[in-house]
């Protein structure tokens, strides 16, 4: 009863049948017919005109998204526990040429406008300093955290007001947008961000991310950036068919809502052990290394986080008997 | 009836399958069983032990393959109209962070030593000018030819020699293997290959490609290169298993001898047309405007090449009747 | 009696007299009186609003100078014998973050609106091959040929249509312009030419070239490359000196007088065996290896240039007995 | 009074001397006369064969050193207060292609065995993050505290056995060196450090620093990398020049101890005042905003160190009177 991470479990039926369906001779590239329907799909998702690109990875979507908001002598802030900073092995410094990412910290890896502008205010505005570009958010966070709307439209409001591109790393946007109940649009281009990582391999997909432009002119040079980094498939048809297929009936939100609910069944259960509260489909718990050992023992996996913390994620297709057992086994400790 | 590239083509049914067989929970990256297969199915290939990843695009299996030949100050020496000069948009600048394709010229983008000799006497040996680092050859060329065993093992002692790094861009090697009828080794580590990018998507597959390294060891760096460029799929055993059921029972050789055979039926009807001889999948035919128009009204599709000639590709599934329909075309031109 | 080259003679006596002038105590990198007065002397000797920054060597300068016209996906297109591309270690692609440089041909190291053209025309405008965004020219080329204004327009004119920034390598703009006895202006930015490198080193300069953006609004980011590079001096005042020196009394100007009138006596010497008509300060000569041999034996130390030719360059400082005594055995081989 | 950097001082007189008696033809780059002499110059000052470059700035130093102890996808550990951090504009990710600098923190901007274990002990040993390659300490700190023979062995006993490479960025080193009485070789390569910068700028020179390689193979691709960034001046002879003047006669050392000597006066005058001890030529001085607003209206310029803190240093040629007066200004506060 594996519950490392959401970004191992199986592709979706829906994938797996898109992938058939898409069997079958079309234009290379992203000249075929599913590529070409990505751009009206997400406009319609979010409700304004969209550029819409299939990525393989979030690592890529992301570098790609901010080597469009940053040049190679910027900065870019983000939190000290960023994905983009921590897990992506100098990725974004790779695709940017060298940016500096530049770190706030904040529980629960959120950021709030306060300590951005405490950031800022320490750099002195002169050329021996990295000036800083663009502020890159994750929605949900490294922690299970989700920024609201409003919270989002704050930081964006301080992005334009500071002349910062703006990114969110939305690996899990699916679970924000579930959970929270509101428009993609209002967590999004509304609140002022530029540019969405928009992840739908953790949540179902196989080998497709979705990297949006909210301004479909920004789009323009990282076509050429995602060609020069080996990104442009020749057969990009199976990647646009996984999240077409996803969009289709919701499934990608229906997807989210079922990682979200079993997180919040564990939550439930771990009641004061919880590190942060259950906002999207992670769960940290306080455990001892005897409690740890004990819940292995019942044939649970699941990742330490630093000592006397663990970190359980719950995927799209998560056996219910296995979470409802992992529940009882945590309230049981 | 398209005869634009085979790189658009469908995937095989083996391909396929191997998909839905492996979509079930498995570590993720490349710590799935699958991955874990691909060292010993390549080695037994081989019949030497190698380090094969496997890599989404033959474009970042060239440009990994580069940047572990070849450092940011270097050169690679490689023909005028590499793929890797003209298609990739930069892509082997990209990864090597700046190092200067230096080009040499060669019928049929074919290099002989004598023409890479003759480069490297034309640079001067100081800190001004950039000094070849490595070589990398396609096999089969951007216009269907193969280098024999004994051609590659001729460049492979001359980069010896001259201390380069050797690549090869086999996006094509399936075919190039086919045609002929040499044990895999030759064509590679045995003729001085260092790292082969091995292709499968132009040969049936959907988006795996495998880089080979018959220094294993050579390896270690380029497995933080992957990452660092978005190529560490989280699922990565999709590809894994693309690759290894092309592997069984030699599916690779298969369609590459389907594809091949096609081609040389049109070859037949071409006669005298062929700008050259046809040793792989692709034919190469001079045609006026009006034939070209004569045959497009006929129903088949390609790329004019040039002005006067015409590519034709023939793919692993290619239809049988539109490959007869096309000869006939030709012949009655 | 070296005619080696022009880039190792003494650094004239105006210039050491600035070095000693300015070696007092002012404020650190480019904040200090003397880079305050840059952008106004190179303004008005321009007769219009320049940014001007100094930079301790060309190949930085010019390197600086593609940067900020050139992404890294772009491509520069210059003459295949330029000296960014074949005597500067990469040092563009270095810059620019793996910018291609796109090479070709023509006499004397001079590029034509036709053969530029050309090399457009032979790219296509897909994400798959590197687009050119910039051209750069040498003023006076690598075989001390000069283009006229009416030949910097054409080429300022063809970069306009297409979009494509443009450089001057202005290494020996200095002779250039002695030779024309033209305005600095029409050679440059009234001709189309958005950046120039404009060398000082090789005309009497120690250790000060300056880089001048006829857009002042462009030259903001390389402030900052200019520091991440490390060529921000903290005592730049040594170099803004040195220019300041040589513009004063337009030193510049009667330095490559000297070194043009000397060139011109080789060349009248010289007769037929001239390679390339002599424009500026460098001859190109035919002779046999007896010939360079018998030359070399009187005491002449220069560059053998391929097989059977010899160049000679005339520095601003060449003893005239030196340039009487070499015409002489010119002509008297 | 200035008192804000020793980066503004004047040259000193041997070095001026010395631009004068380099000033006369030589062979070009580092081919000539002085150039050569300087690998015997420095294998005699640290008592082992070196290989010792010239580069005119510091920020190019470090960064070519970091550069050829760390990979593109390498990491550098230094104290969060660094100059390569924080003043060079991202010269180190420029250099090394986008390296990451791993912060640690420490009193002084001084790194200590047991805060550098704890960074490298929290970086996960997979592909994700970004693995540390090289160290690097500043010498004196940024905060004028210089590391002891000891304290160097230990970081260099720490990086032997975790394989990181050892750099000191000795833009101070010669202040370090004054101070300690002991000699260079135990602060360096006896200590484990394999690259160093060697600061002449700050200590009287006029434009040339010197890079020591104390593993002379390791500078071979620095030799491509200085060409590449536009760090070869074609006139090297005069940076040559400035770093042989101050080695002979010991001037680098006597530079230096007039400098420590002044700041040593300054402290005595501050007594309480003093943020760290004075161990070099900085002084910080806690004073409130109406203190220093006094000093500044005696006279003395200096930098606001925060808020409550001043900066004030000590130039290699700092009038004796000034520093008198300025520590009777300290003193009657």
């Amino acid at each position: 009863m594996r519950f490392f991470s959401d970004n191992a479990a199986a592709a979706c039926p829906e994938v797996m049948a898109a992938l058939t369906e898409a069997n079958t001779l079309d234009t290379a590239y992203d000249g075929d017919a599913h590529s070409a329907r990505l751009d009206e799909a997400f406009s319609a998702l979010f409700e304004t005109p969209v550029r819409a690109l299939w990525i393989a990875t979030g690592t890529a979507a992301n570098s790609l998204a901010l080597a469009s908001l940053c040049p190679p002598h910027g900065g870019i802030v983000c939190h000290r526990e960023a994905h983009i900073q921590n897990d992506e092995c100098g990725a974004p410094e790779f695709y940017t040429h060298g940016a500096k990412l530049m770190l706030v910290d904040g529980p629960g890896a959120k950021l709030t406008p306060t300590a951005v502008e405490a950031l800022l205010g320490s750099v002195r505005g002169d050329v021996h300093q990295v000036q800083p570009r663009a502020l890159s958010i994750t929605q949900a966070t490294e922690y299970g955290l989700v920024y609201t709307p409003e919270e989002v439209a704050a930081l964006g409001a301080l992005c334009k007001a500071r002349g910062l591109g703006f990114h969110m790393d939305g690996a899990r946007f699916a679970n924000a947008v579930a959970r929270l109940g509101c428009h993609p649009a209002d967590l999004t281009w509304r609140a002022g961000v530029d540019v969405l990582s928009f992840g739908f391999v953790k949540n179902g997909g196989m080998s497709a991310e979705a990297l949006i432009f909210f301004d479909p002119a920004r789009a323009a040079d990282t076509l050429y950036r995602r060609k020069r980094a080996g990104h442009l498939l020749s057969k990009g048809r199976y990647l646009a068919a996984q999240l077409l297929a996803m969009l289709e009936d919701d499934v990608w939100l229906r997807n989210a809502c079922a990682a979200n609910e079993g997180a919040t069944r564990l939550a439930a259960a771990a009641g004061a052990r919880l590190v942060y509260p259950v906002e999207a489909n992670e769960v940290f718990l306080k455990v001892t290394a005897a409690e740890a050992a004990s819940l292995r023992k019942q044939g649970f996996d699941f990742y330490d986080w630093g000592s006397g913390e663990a970190r359980l994620v719950v995927s799209w297709d998560q056996d219910p008997t296995h979470i409802d057992a992992l529940a009882a086994a945590i309230a049981a400790l």
